[in-house]
């Protein structure tokens, strides 16, 4: 981990690798909190991950080839197994011992992304991995492709976007939000903001809302005969980077299941400090007939990630110019309570990694 | 101000923020010292400038729009009034206070310029504010377009090199100067620097002159008939970072007044240590009548500037590679007297602001 | 000599500064060791260095103009003597003093190239420029053309690769080695890493070798009728930054005499801790009248060396991400002995230079 990133993240956490879709035979490089990975699927097809520096000279191990189970480098053609350890020095007289080897790092598949444990191995608990169970049932749910945005942005940004969906009205006024941001205030508001562990909840509700969140639900079937819904946001934070929310409509005063809605998955990968790597998908539980409302969710909230997001919160990093959030002392102001938290969860993480306790991430 | 600019720059001083004719009724961003800054016209058509960072999550205000006398930030939607307080979060529940503010800055028009005070505001007074009158006089005087360029240079290396117009047989020696540098010693030359607060003038004259300093005076009317002139340059410093200087010919032995001048204006404005808006134009009281000589002056300075200044003084910055011009002990030989007192009252007015002591940038 | 090379290179040694076909009578531009030179030849012909930056206000020298046996600064017109001495100065009642002036620098002229020494002019040894006699010897070699390379790389992962061939088999497999890398391992091999001062000598030879090293020996005419070969790989480097090596074919049992064998010259200029000029050409004793062969060397070689090798050295440097080699812990190997006897080499001078201690470089 080098100087710029020591600190900034935590490390005894999962991060998404990779859709499981990307990992194949040959070498895939990736960075990850700082460090240089590599990653292919051994001959029985598991994943493996190592760290992509070959320990003789430096060079990056993914420009070399995999050779069976083992990943020969593109240099000087030592030879590594899939735990790392270095097997075979083609020069004359070369003797290899137990320390020449690179880091191994834990993986689990699960929910179509490969998890990658960044911290010590034998703390790598898979029950902490986030659920995105939607993401593998096809009957119930439809979506979008896996799609993956590299962003030139520092991760805690786009959470601090992501754990406030009032910038909407704003920033996506004329795409996602084509309504007056007035008709925010409008309905019966209750915002709640809950922790357990280091998930945390962030719940808006309008009931008796009298608009459409937005196009999405143009043709509804909870819509009301009056017109009115109770609409929810719920938004999901597991840290130290992973983000869930849903937007929903229903009947008034009906449960949620009488309901439709949207998920959104946002998995966060930090490569390093100024750069982001952004899984996204978004599935529903409603017109799963029409391949027109999956082609224009994919279409349009891309387009809005990449047009209106990432410049606005390019700006934000740019007037930062590399200061500490807190030391520019930012004020607060209601609807930023899901925000501080995600953040505060994430310092009190590296916090305990810099001390050496353990701090659990699952939920309780 | 960032740690590359503390220090570096004169707080306590009018810089010239735009020409008027910029301004309108939606922001317009600046940088100024280091400081960004959003400038637009209230409904009463008066300049504000404020931070340009809004103090919640740090967007720059000028991707908002104005509204009225307020500018409204288009990350989360709070507004701003034209004095810098926060008057209106749309977050349900949102209650300000009187901290929730951005700085407002003083602003002057004047002479086609906005003036923005970059001090303590009690401390600014207009009566500092270098004066061209030639501006604002069209029955005397003809000038060229209003001009701006944006230049990878340090403001004091533009200073320099303005400060010491001997360069110009060099540099300029196929453009502006068409004359061999031998010339230059040819007559009876005299050179005054003065000092009056932080006002320096820098006057060379050479009398019996028997050559044209310039294309610029090839139809003058002042020309005596045995072919000499006195010629005149006169260079205005107004500490930090405003220079003015005409060039002039007379018939010899007579009065300034009996003759023929061209000046020009370089207001130049640091955005930071290593950029700088330069705003400048030529104004003449002689051929006033004649539009293709007002082309060719803007033509042609323009051209100088970016294609003979701008390299060479690039070069000399990219050759310092940031050290400091003292460490560097450069040689002073005749001619360097006004850069030198230029470099020095700077440098004295970043002291005072250091200490806090009121420093005089006014002529006495 | 910037911060950033400060300590980094031997000052006290010779570079090769240009071929001596680069230099004419008007300024050419160098950095090396992170000082700006400039080159030119005066009025006899003779190659002059000297330091590239005015001592009045920095302007790079080599703006400006040769005039006779001075060199004329493009800003001020100031003009140096080939000794680095100022004697003109245009303004009026301009002044010089003996302290006006700019360093020079020891130049010599051999075996094609202009070499300079950067450390103290009193230590410079024209004995101890390493010797490529086999560039002016056009009655036994046939050579490619003088070739310069500006790579990104900074020079000791150059050397490093230079010195330890065995890198040919993986990144040159598909072009200079076309050839599996298990064949490396046939024949008897022996290796020998030699050093005499500052001169290593990194030898391997293969004796009863049944594989063509590559194409270049296609038709050789000492291919013994059952077609076994001796091979021999001879590098030579002289620190702080040349290399010259050999690889040739014998009738098994022959002297070296009886073979043949092409040479290849790899001079290393740092300009910075980033960049490299790298001077090379190769030539051969045999096939003298097959141009089709020399603009195949010449092609394949380039090729390698801008598509094969300095993509990984850049991807070795990247990755070092400007961390010292040592501290990264490097695991050695069997066939590191002469890369790593050179960087020892290289950093028991820096060490000499640092304490003023001189320190031969020359072969006892």
């Amino acid at each position: 981990m080098s100087s710029s990133t020591e600190g900034r993240f935590v490390r005894n956490a999962w991060y998404v690798a990779a859709w499981s879709s990307e990992v194949g035979d040959q070498p895939l490089a990736r960075k990850i909190i700082g460090e240089p990975l590599v990653a292919f699927r051994n001959s029985r097809g598991a994943v493996i991950i190592l760290s992509d520096t070959c320990p003789h000279r430096f060079a990056p191990l993914h420009r070399g080839k995999v050779i069976g189970d083992q990943i020969e480098c593109g240099y000087h053609g030592l030879r590594f197994a899939d735990d790392g350890q270095c097997v075979f020095n083609p020069r004359p007289g070369g003797v290899l011992t137990a320390a020449n080897r690179v880091a191994s790092y834990p993986v689990v598949e699960r929910d179509t992304f490969v998890w990658v444990w960044m911290g010590a191995p034998d703390r790598a608990d898979p029950s902490t991995i986030p659920a995105f169970p939607w993401l593998t049932d096809g009957d119930t749910y439809v979506k979008t492709a896996a799609a993956t945005m590299v962003q030139r942005l520092p991760v805690e940004l786009i959470v601090d976007n992501l754990m406030d969906l009032s910038h909407g009205a704003y920033i996506h006024r004329d795409s996602l939000n084509a309504y007056p941001p007035d008709a925010h205030v409008s309905g019966t508001v209750t915002a709640d903001v809950t922790q357990d562990g280091c998930e945390i909840h962030n719940l808006v509700q309008r009931d008796g809302t009298d608009f459409y969140l937005h196009t999405f639900f143009r043709d509804s079937r909870t819509v009301a005969d009056n017109g009115t819904v109770d609409l929810w946001t719920d938004t999901r934070f597991n840290a130290p980077t992973t983000i869930y929310f849903e937007v929903g409509i229903k009947p008034p005063g009906e449960p949620r299941a009488a309901g439709e809605f949207f998920g959104s998955v946002h998995a966060l990968t930090p490569c390093d400090a100024d750069t982001t790597e952004y899984r996204w998908l978004v599935f529903r539980n409603y017109a799963k007939g029409d391949p027109g409302l999956t082609a224009e969710m994919e279409k349009l909230v891309g387009h809005a990630f990449v047009t209106e997001d990432e410049p606005m919160i390019g700006a934000v990093r740019d007037r930062m110019a590399g200061r500490d959030f807190w030391s520019m002392r930012p004020i607060t102001l209601a609807g930023d309570q899901g925000a501080i938290a995600a953040r505060r969860c994430v310092e009190r993480l590296v916090e305990a990694d810099r001390i050496g306790v353990p701090a659990s991430v699952r939920p309780r």
